[in-house]
Protein backbone atom coordinates (compact mmCIF):
# COMPACT_ATOMS: atom_id res chain seq x y z
CA UNK A 1 0.00 0.00 0.00
CA UNK A 2 1.77 3.21 -0.97
CA UNK A 3 -0.28 6.31 -1.37
CA UNK A 4 1.04 9.11 -2.89
CA UNK A 5 0.79 12.31 -1.08
CA UNK A 6 1.54 15.96 -2.00
CA UNK A 7 4.17 17.70 -0.55
CA UNK A 8 1.28 19.98 1.25
CA UNK A 9 -0.47 16.89 2.60
CA UNK A 10 2.62 15.12 3.72
CA UNK A 11 3.76 18.82 5.88
CA UNK A 12 0.40 18.31 7.39
CA UNK A 13 0.98 14.77 8.47
CA UNK A 14 3.27 15.29 11.46
CA UNK A 15 0.82 17.60 12.77
CA UNK A 16 -1.85 14.80 12.72
CA UNK A 17 0.59 12.34 14.35
CA UNK A 18 1.66 14.83 17.21
CA UNK A 19 -2.39 15.71 17.52
CA UNK A 20 -3.13 12.20 17.60
CA UNK A 21 -0.49 11.42 20.13
CA UNK A 22 -1.73 13.80 22.27
CA UNK A 23 -5.16 12.45 22.53
CA UNK A 24 -4.25 8.93 22.98
CA UNK A 25 -2.14 10.12 25.93
CA UNK A 26 -5.61 11.84 27.25
CA UNK A 27 -7.02 8.21 26.86
CA UNK A 28 -9.00 8.90 23.74
CA UNK A 29 -10.16 5.89 21.35
CA UNK A 30 -11.87 7.81 18.76
CA UNK A 31 -11.72 10.87 16.99
CA UNK A 32 -13.58 12.65 14.01
CA UNK A 33 -12.53 15.22 11.27
CA UNK A 34 -13.83 18.20 12.65
CA UNK A 35 -12.11 17.34 16.36
CA UNK A 36 -8.99 17.39 14.62
CA UNK A 37 -9.41 20.07 12.50
CA UNK A 38 -10.78 22.27 15.22
CA UNK A 39 -7.62 21.26 17.16
CA UNK A 40 -4.76 21.79 14.66
CA UNK A 41 -6.85 24.86 13.62
CA UNK A 42 -6.99 23.54 9.72
CA UNK A 43 -10.19 23.31 7.30
CA UNK A 44 -12.46 20.22 7.92
CA UNK A 45 -12.97 19.68 4.39
CA UNK A 46 -9.23 19.66 4.10
CA UNK A 47 -8.73 17.29 7.11
CA UNK A 48 -11.11 14.82 5.88
CA UNK A 49 -9.61 14.65 2.73
CA UNK A 50 -6.03 13.89 4.55
CA UNK A 51 -7.83 11.50 6.49
CA UNK A 52 -9.22 9.77 4.01
CA UNK A 53 -6.37 9.19 1.74
CA UNK A 54 -4.26 7.65 4.17
CA UNK A 55 -6.53 5.75 6.49
CA UNK A 56 -6.36 1.68 6.21
CA UNK A 57 -9.81 1.80 7.93
CA UNK A 58 -13.52 3.43 7.75
CA UNK A 59 -14.62 5.34 10.06
CA UNK A 60 -17.60 4.25 12.56
CA UNK A 61 -20.82 6.79 12.38
CA UNK A 62 -20.95 8.69 15.51
CA UNK A 63 -18.12 7.64 16.75
CA UNK A 64 -14.96 8.61 14.25
CA UNK A 65 -11.78 6.89 13.59
CA UNK A 66 -9.88 4.47 15.63
CA UNK A 67 -6.77 7.12 17.33
CA UNK A 68 -4.31 3.80 17.80
CA UNK A 69 -4.74 2.95 13.57
CA UNK A 70 -4.63 6.39 12.35
CA UNK A 71 -1.89 6.68 14.37
CA UNK A 72 0.17 3.66 12.52
CA UNK A 73 -1.16 4.67 9.38
CA UNK A 74 0.58 7.91 9.60
CA UNK A 75 3.81 6.37 10.78
CA UNK A 76 3.77 4.05 7.93
CA UNK A 77 3.30 6.86 5.50
CA UNK A 78 6.03 8.86 6.89
CA UNK A 79 8.07 5.89 7.67
CA UNK A 80 8.75 6.12 11.01
CA UNK A 81 8.19 2.81 11.72
CA UNK A 82 11.92 2.53 11.36
CA UNK A 83 14.32 4.45 13.51
CA UNK A 84 17.04 6.29 11.07
CA UNK A 85 20.44 6.76 12.56
CA UNK A 86 21.74 10.30 12.17
CA UNK A 87 25.16 11.60 12.90
CA UNK A 88 25.26 15.80 13.63
CA UNK A 89 28.43 17.46 12.13
CA UNK A 90 29.16 20.69 13.94
CA UNK A 91 28.73 21.20 17.55
CA UNK A 92 28.72 24.44 18.06
CA UNK A 93 25.86 26.24 19.97
CA UNK A 94 22.78 24.88 17.17
CA UNK A 95 24.15 21.42 17.21
CA UNK A 96 24.75 21.11 21.27
CA UNK A 97 21.25 22.88 21.22
CA UNK A 98 19.69 19.68 19.05
CA UNK A 99 21.26 17.28 20.93
CA UNK A 100 20.16 18.36 23.94
CA UNK A 101 16.52 18.38 22.23
CA UNK A 102 14.83 14.72 22.65
CA UNK A 103 11.97 15.22 21.09
CA UNK A 104 13.34 14.14 17.19
CA UNK A 105 12.92 10.38 18.57
CA UNK A 106 9.01 10.66 18.03
CA UNK A 107 9.78 11.37 14.57
CA UNK A 108 12.29 8.78 13.49
CA UNK A 109 15.60 10.14 13.76
CA UNK A 110 18.11 8.83 16.54
CA UNK A 111 21.33 11.06 16.68
CA UNK A 112 23.75 8.43 17.22
CA UNK A 113 26.63 10.40 17.23
CA UNK A 114 28.26 13.98 16.59
CA UNK A 115 31.51 16.03 14.96
CA UNK A 116 33.42 18.33 15.12
CA UNK A 117 37.09 19.77 14.05
CA UNK A 118 37.22 21.81 17.45
CA UNK A 119 40.08 19.78 20.02
CA UNK A 120 38.12 21.61 23.25
CA UNK A 121 34.75 20.12 22.04
CA UNK A 122 36.46 16.84 20.66
CA UNK A 123 35.60 14.05 23.20
CA UNK A 124 32.82 16.07 25.19
CA UNK A 125 29.27 14.47 25.55
CA UNK A 126 25.96 16.18 24.84
CA UNK A 127 22.70 14.09 26.24
CA UNK A 128 24.45 10.83 26.12
CA UNK A 129 25.66 11.65 22.49
CA UNK A 130 29.52 11.62 22.25
CA UNK A 131 31.64 14.47 19.53
CA UNK A 132 34.38 12.61 18.04
CA UNK A 133 37.13 14.43 15.78
CA UNK A 134 35.42 14.63 11.82
CA UNK A 135 38.40 12.33 11.02
CA UNK A 136 37.23 9.55 12.54
CA UNK A 137 33.72 10.34 10.51
CA UNK A 138 33.54 7.40 7.86
CA UNK A 139 34.35 4.62 10.35
CA UNK A 140 31.52 5.68 12.71
CA UNK A 141 29.43 6.12 10.52
CA UNK A 142 29.49 2.66 9.07
CA UNK A 143 29.77 1.63 12.75
CA UNK A 144 26.53 2.85 13.94
CA UNK A 145 24.91 2.52 10.71
CA UNK A 146 23.91 6.11 10.38
CA UNK A 147 22.07 6.99 7.00
CA UNK A 148 20.96 10.57 8.06
CA UNK A 149 23.62 13.63 8.13
CA UNK A 150 22.60 16.65 9.66
CA UNK A 151 24.59 19.87 9.16
CA UNK A 152 25.34 22.41 11.90
CA UNK A 153 28.29 23.97 11.07
CA UNK A 154 28.99 27.75 10.40
CA UNK A 155 28.15 28.70 7.22
CA UNK A 156 31.77 28.74 5.55
CA UNK A 157 31.97 25.13 6.14
CA UNK A 158 28.72 23.70 5.51
CA UNK A 159 29.66 23.36 2.14
CA UNK A 160 32.78 21.07 2.47
CA UNK A 161 31.14 18.93 5.01
CA UNK A 162 28.19 18.42 2.42
CA UNK A 163 31.17 17.27 0.33
CA UNK A 164 32.37 14.52 3.29
CA UNK A 165 28.90 13.66 3.72
CA UNK A 166 28.57 12.60 0.24
CA UNK A 167 32.07 11.39 0.17
CA UNK A 168 31.16 8.93 3.10
CA UNK A 169 27.94 7.46 1.71
CA UNK A 170 25.37 9.15 3.39
CA UNK A 171 21.65 8.90 2.06
CA UNK A 172 19.64 12.21 3.00
CA UNK A 173 20.90 15.82 4.63
CA UNK A 174 19.32 18.10 6.65
CA UNK A 175 20.88 20.94 6.70
CA UNK A 176 20.41 23.98 9.31
CA UNK A 177 23.40 26.44 7.68
CA UNK A 178 21.84 28.88 6.16
CA UNK A 179 23.25 28.06 2.58
CA UNK A 180 22.04 25.98 -0.40
CA UNK A 181 24.11 22.70 -0.10
CA UNK A 182 24.91 21.19 -3.96
CA UNK A 183 25.27 17.60 -3.34
CA UNK A 184 24.91 14.38 -5.67
CA UNK A 185 21.26 14.26 -6.67
CA UNK A 186 20.56 10.82 -4.92
CA UNK A 187 21.53 12.39 -1.92
CA UNK A 188 17.76 13.71 -0.03
CA UNK A 189 18.37 17.36 0.75
CA UNK A 190 15.94 19.02 3.41
CA UNK A 191 17.01 22.68 4.60
CA UNK A 192 15.77 24.44 7.37
CA UNK A 193 16.41 28.02 7.87
CA UNK A 194 15.73 29.37 11.28
CA UNK A 195 17.70 32.44 10.76
CA UNK A 196 15.32 33.65 7.63
CA UNK A 197 12.22 32.55 9.44
CA UNK A 198 13.54 34.69 12.49
CA UNK A 199 14.74 38.16 9.86
CA UNK A 200 11.32 37.70 8.21
CA UNK A 201 9.46 38.24 11.83
CA UNK A 202 11.83 41.19 12.22
CA UNK A 203 11.38 42.49 9.42
CA UNK A 204 7.95 42.91 9.75
CA UNK A 205 8.17 43.98 13.18
CA UNK A 206 10.35 46.62 11.98
CA UNK A 207 8.14 47.99 9.42
CA UNK A 208 5.26 48.17 12.20
CA UNK A 209 7.23 50.11 14.66
CA UNK A 210 8.13 52.81 11.93
CA UNK A 211 4.33 52.93 10.25
CA UNK A 212 3.49 53.52 14.21
CA UNK A 213 5.69 56.10 14.26
CA UNK A 214 4.78 58.29 11.38
CA UNK A 215 1.24 57.62 12.48
CA UNK A 216 2.10 59.73 15.95
CA UNK B 1 15.22 55.14 3.76
CA UNK B 2 12.63 52.65 3.13
CA UNK B 3 13.36 49.13 0.47
CA UNK B 4 10.54 47.21 -0.27
CA UNK B 5 12.43 43.40 -0.88
CA UNK B 6 10.18 40.51 -2.10
CA UNK B 7 9.58 37.62 -0.02
CA UNK B 8 12.16 35.76 -1.54
CA UNK B 9 14.52 38.57 -1.51
CA UNK B 10 14.07 38.93 2.63
CA UNK B 11 14.76 34.88 3.04
CA UNK B 12 17.50 35.37 1.19
CA UNK B 13 18.59 38.55 3.55
CA UNK B 14 19.79 36.78 6.21
CA UNK B 15 22.21 34.59 4.04
CA UNK B 16 24.06 37.59 2.58
CA UNK B 17 24.24 38.86 6.51
CA UNK B 18 25.50 35.47 7.61
CA UNK B 19 28.23 35.17 4.78
CA UNK B 20 29.19 39.21 5.01
CA UNK B 21 30.21 38.56 8.52
CA UNK B 22 31.93 35.51 8.46
CA UNK B 23 33.76 37.60 5.25
CA UNK B 24 34.77 40.30 7.95
CA UNK B 25 35.63 37.78 10.12
CA UNK B 26 38.44 36.75 7.72
CA UNK B 27 39.17 40.34 7.50
CA UNK B 28 38.36 41.05 3.95
CA UNK B 29 37.32 44.47 3.46
CA UNK B 30 35.63 44.28 -0.07
CA UNK B 31 33.50 41.57 -1.63
CA UNK B 32 32.00 41.32 -5.09
CA UNK B 33 28.28 39.96 -5.83
CA UNK B 34 29.77 36.70 -7.93
CA UNK B 35 32.17 35.90 -4.82
CA UNK B 36 28.77 36.59 -2.56
CA UNK B 37 26.77 33.99 -4.67
CA UNK B 38 29.21 31.14 -5.40
CA UNK B 39 29.71 31.30 -1.77
CA UNK B 40 26.31 30.97 -0.85
CA UNK B 41 25.29 29.05 -3.75
CA UNK B 42 22.97 31.29 -5.21
CA UNK B 43 22.12 32.71 -8.90
CA UNK B 44 24.87 35.54 -9.62
CA UNK B 45 21.94 37.63 -11.20
CA UNK B 46 19.91 37.40 -8.51
CA UNK B 47 22.58 38.00 -5.65
CA UNK B 48 23.12 41.26 -7.89
CA UNK B 49 20.15 42.61 -7.94
CA UNK B 50 19.22 42.27 -4.38
CA UNK B 51 22.47 43.72 -3.18
CA UNK B 52 21.78 46.60 -5.49
CA UNK B 53 18.16 46.62 -3.93
CA UNK B 54 19.61 47.40 -0.49
CA UNK B 55 23.36 48.89 -1.04
CA UNK B 56 23.24 52.39 -0.05
CA UNK B 57 26.56 52.77 -1.76
CA UNK B 58 27.59 51.75 -5.38
CA UNK B 59 30.45 49.65 -5.76
CA UNK B 60 33.98 50.27 -6.79
CA UNK B 61 35.25 48.84 -9.92
CA UNK B 62 37.83 45.76 -9.56
CA UNK B 63 37.58 45.97 -5.83
CA UNK B 64 33.42 45.42 -5.17
CA UNK B 65 31.59 47.07 -2.20
CA UNK B 66 32.49 47.68 0.95
CA UNK B 67 31.64 44.30 3.53
CA UNK B 68 31.03 46.81 6.27
CA UNK B 69 28.30 48.78 4.64
CA UNK B 70 26.58 46.43 2.96
CA UNK B 71 26.43 44.31 6.45
CA UNK B 72 24.89 47.72 7.84
CA UNK B 73 22.38 48.14 5.24
CA UNK B 74 21.01 44.84 5.60
CA UNK B 75 20.82 44.92 9.59
CA UNK B 76 19.06 48.46 8.78
CA UNK B 77 16.48 46.66 6.10
CA UNK B 78 15.75 43.74 8.50
CA UNK B 79 15.60 45.86 11.66
CA UNK B 80 18.39 44.33 13.49
CA UNK B 81 20.09 47.75 14.50
CA UNK B 82 17.19 47.62 17.80
CA UNK B 83 17.33 44.11 19.40
CA UNK B 84 14.16 42.78 20.45
CA UNK B 85 13.92 41.38 23.78
CA UNK B 86 11.76 38.09 23.44
CA UNK B 87 10.07 35.65 25.91
CA UNK B 88 9.81 32.07 25.25
CA UNK B 89 6.78 29.97 27.14
CA UNK B 90 7.54 26.18 27.19
CA UNK B 91 10.53 25.31 29.09
CA UNK B 92 10.71 21.42 27.82
CA UNK B 93 13.07 19.89 25.29
CA UNK B 94 12.74 21.99 22.56
CA UNK B 95 12.29 25.36 24.90
CA UNK B 96 15.63 24.12 26.47
CA UNK B 97 17.33 23.47 23.76
CA UNK B 98 16.74 26.95 21.52
CA UNK B 99 17.26 28.88 25.38
CA UNK B 100 20.61 27.07 25.63
CA UNK B 101 21.47 28.65 21.47
CA UNK B 102 23.53 31.45 21.52
CA UNK B 103 23.36 32.40 18.10
CA UNK B 104 19.62 34.04 18.04
CA UNK B 105 21.18 37.89 19.10
CA UNK B 106 22.82 37.62 15.84
CA UNK B 107 19.21 37.72 14.60
CA UNK B 108 18.37 40.88 16.71
CA UNK B 109 16.41 38.34 19.26
CA UNK B 110 17.45 38.36 22.74
CA UNK B 111 15.66 36.07 25.15
CA UNK B 112 15.30 37.58 28.56
CA UNK B 113 12.85 35.24 30.50
CA UNK B 114 11.21 31.70 30.11
CA UNK B 115 7.48 30.24 31.30
CA UNK B 116 6.52 27.60 32.27
CA UNK B 117 3.58 26.03 34.33
CA UNK B 118 5.54 22.57 35.84
CA UNK B 119 6.57 23.32 39.29
CA UNK B 120 9.71 21.09 38.83
CA UNK B 121 10.84 23.42 35.71
CA UNK B 122 9.85 27.00 37.36
CA UNK B 123 12.71 28.31 38.89
CA UNK B 124 15.33 27.21 36.79
CA UNK B 125 18.61 28.48 34.94
CA UNK B 126 18.91 27.93 31.76
CA UNK B 127 21.93 29.54 29.56
CA UNK B 128 21.40 32.70 32.41
CA UNK B 129 17.81 32.75 31.56
CA UNK B 130 15.66 32.26 34.28
CA UNK B 131 12.39 29.76 33.85
CA UNK B 132 9.37 32.04 35.61
CA UNK B 133 5.97 30.69 36.55
CA UNK B 134 3.84 31.22 33.88
CA UNK B 135 1.32 33.55 35.82
CA UNK B 136 3.71 35.72 36.28
CA UNK B 137 4.05 36.74 32.60
CA UNK B 138 2.19 40.35 32.21
CA UNK B 139 4.20 42.13 34.77
CA UNK B 140 7.33 40.44 34.11
CA UNK B 141 6.97 40.86 30.51
CA UNK B 142 6.18 44.27 31.10
CA UNK B 143 9.17 44.53 33.13
CA UNK B 144 11.56 43.28 30.68
CA UNK B 145 9.77 45.12 27.44
CA UNK B 146 9.58 41.83 25.44
CA UNK B 147 7.52 42.50 22.48
CA UNK B 148 8.45 38.77 20.54
CA UNK B 149 6.94 35.54 22.32
CA UNK B 150 8.15 32.48 21.33
CA UNK B 151 6.01 29.40 21.59
CA UNK B 152 7.60 25.86 22.43
CA UNK B 153 5.10 23.92 24.40
CA UNK B 154 3.23 21.14 23.30
CA UNK B 155 0.77 21.21 20.73
CA UNK B 156 -2.35 21.28 22.98
CA UNK B 157 -1.12 23.69 24.75
CA UNK B 158 -0.25 26.18 22.21
CA UNK B 159 -3.51 27.30 21.14
CA UNK B 160 -4.33 28.87 24.72
CA UNK B 161 -0.58 30.49 24.84
CA UNK B 162 -0.93 31.99 21.63
CA UNK B 163 -4.48 33.65 23.36
CA UNK B 164 -1.69 34.50 26.69
CA UNK B 165 0.31 36.49 24.47
CA UNK B 166 -2.96 38.29 22.94
CA UNK B 167 -3.52 39.07 26.22
CA UNK B 168 -0.59 40.66 27.66
CA UNK B 169 0.07 42.88 24.34
CA UNK B 170 2.79 40.58 22.70
CA UNK B 171 3.46 42.34 19.26
CA UNK B 172 4.99 39.29 17.25
CA UNK B 173 4.96 35.50 17.75
CA UNK B 174 7.37 32.83 16.60
CA UNK B 175 5.36 29.43 16.75
CA UNK B 176 7.38 26.01 16.61
CA UNK B 177 4.02 24.50 17.95
CA UNK B 178 3.02 22.49 15.15
CA UNK B 179 -0.04 24.20 14.83
CA UNK B 180 -1.64 27.39 13.14
CA UNK B 181 -2.02 29.65 15.78
CA UNK B 182 -5.48 32.18 15.79
CA UNK B 183 -4.44 35.43 17.05
CA UNK B 184 -5.81 39.02 16.21
CA UNK B 185 -4.52 40.08 12.87
CA UNK B 186 -2.28 43.09 13.97
CA UNK B 187 0.08 40.36 15.86
CA UNK B 188 3.03 39.30 13.43
CA UNK B 189 2.93 35.67 13.46
CA UNK B 190 5.94 33.48 12.12
CA UNK B 191 5.97 29.65 12.37
CA UNK B 192 8.37 27.33 12.01
CA UNK B 193 8.03 23.35 11.96
CA UNK B 194 10.74 21.52 12.40
CA UNK B 195 8.80 18.25 12.91
CA UNK B 196 7.33 18.59 9.41
CA UNK B 197 10.89 19.67 7.88
CA UNK B 198 12.02 16.38 9.39
CA UNK B 199 8.99 14.42 8.38
CA UNK B 200 9.31 15.18 4.38
CA UNK B 201 13.04 14.10 5.05
CA UNK B 202 12.44 10.70 6.32
CA UNK B 203 9.29 10.24 3.53
CA UNK B 204 11.45 10.51 0.74
CA UNK B 205 14.16 7.84 2.72
CA UNK B 206 11.31 5.27 3.48
CA UNK B 207 9.91 6.03 -0.53
CA UNK B 208 14.11 5.63 -1.91
CA UNK B 209 14.63 2.33 0.32
CA UNK B 210 11.12 1.08 -0.58
CA UNK B 211 12.31 2.04 -4.21
CA UNK B 212 15.50 0.11 -4.21
CA UNK B 213 14.38 -2.56 -2.80
CA UNK B 214 11.71 -3.90 -5.55
CA UNK B 215 14.64 -2.83 -7.95
CA UNK B 216 16.82 -6.28 -6.29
Amino acid sequence: MSKILSPNQLRRMPRYLHALKEMKGDNLLYVNCQTLASRLGLNKEQVRKDIATISSLDGIPNKGRDINILIKDIENILGLKNINNAILVGAGSLGKALLGYKGFLNYGLNIVAAFDNDPKVIGQVINGIKVYDIKDIKKIKDDLNALIGIITTPLKEAEQVAKILEDIGIEAIWNFAPTIIDVNKDIIVANIDMASNLATLSHKLYLKHKKDNKGE
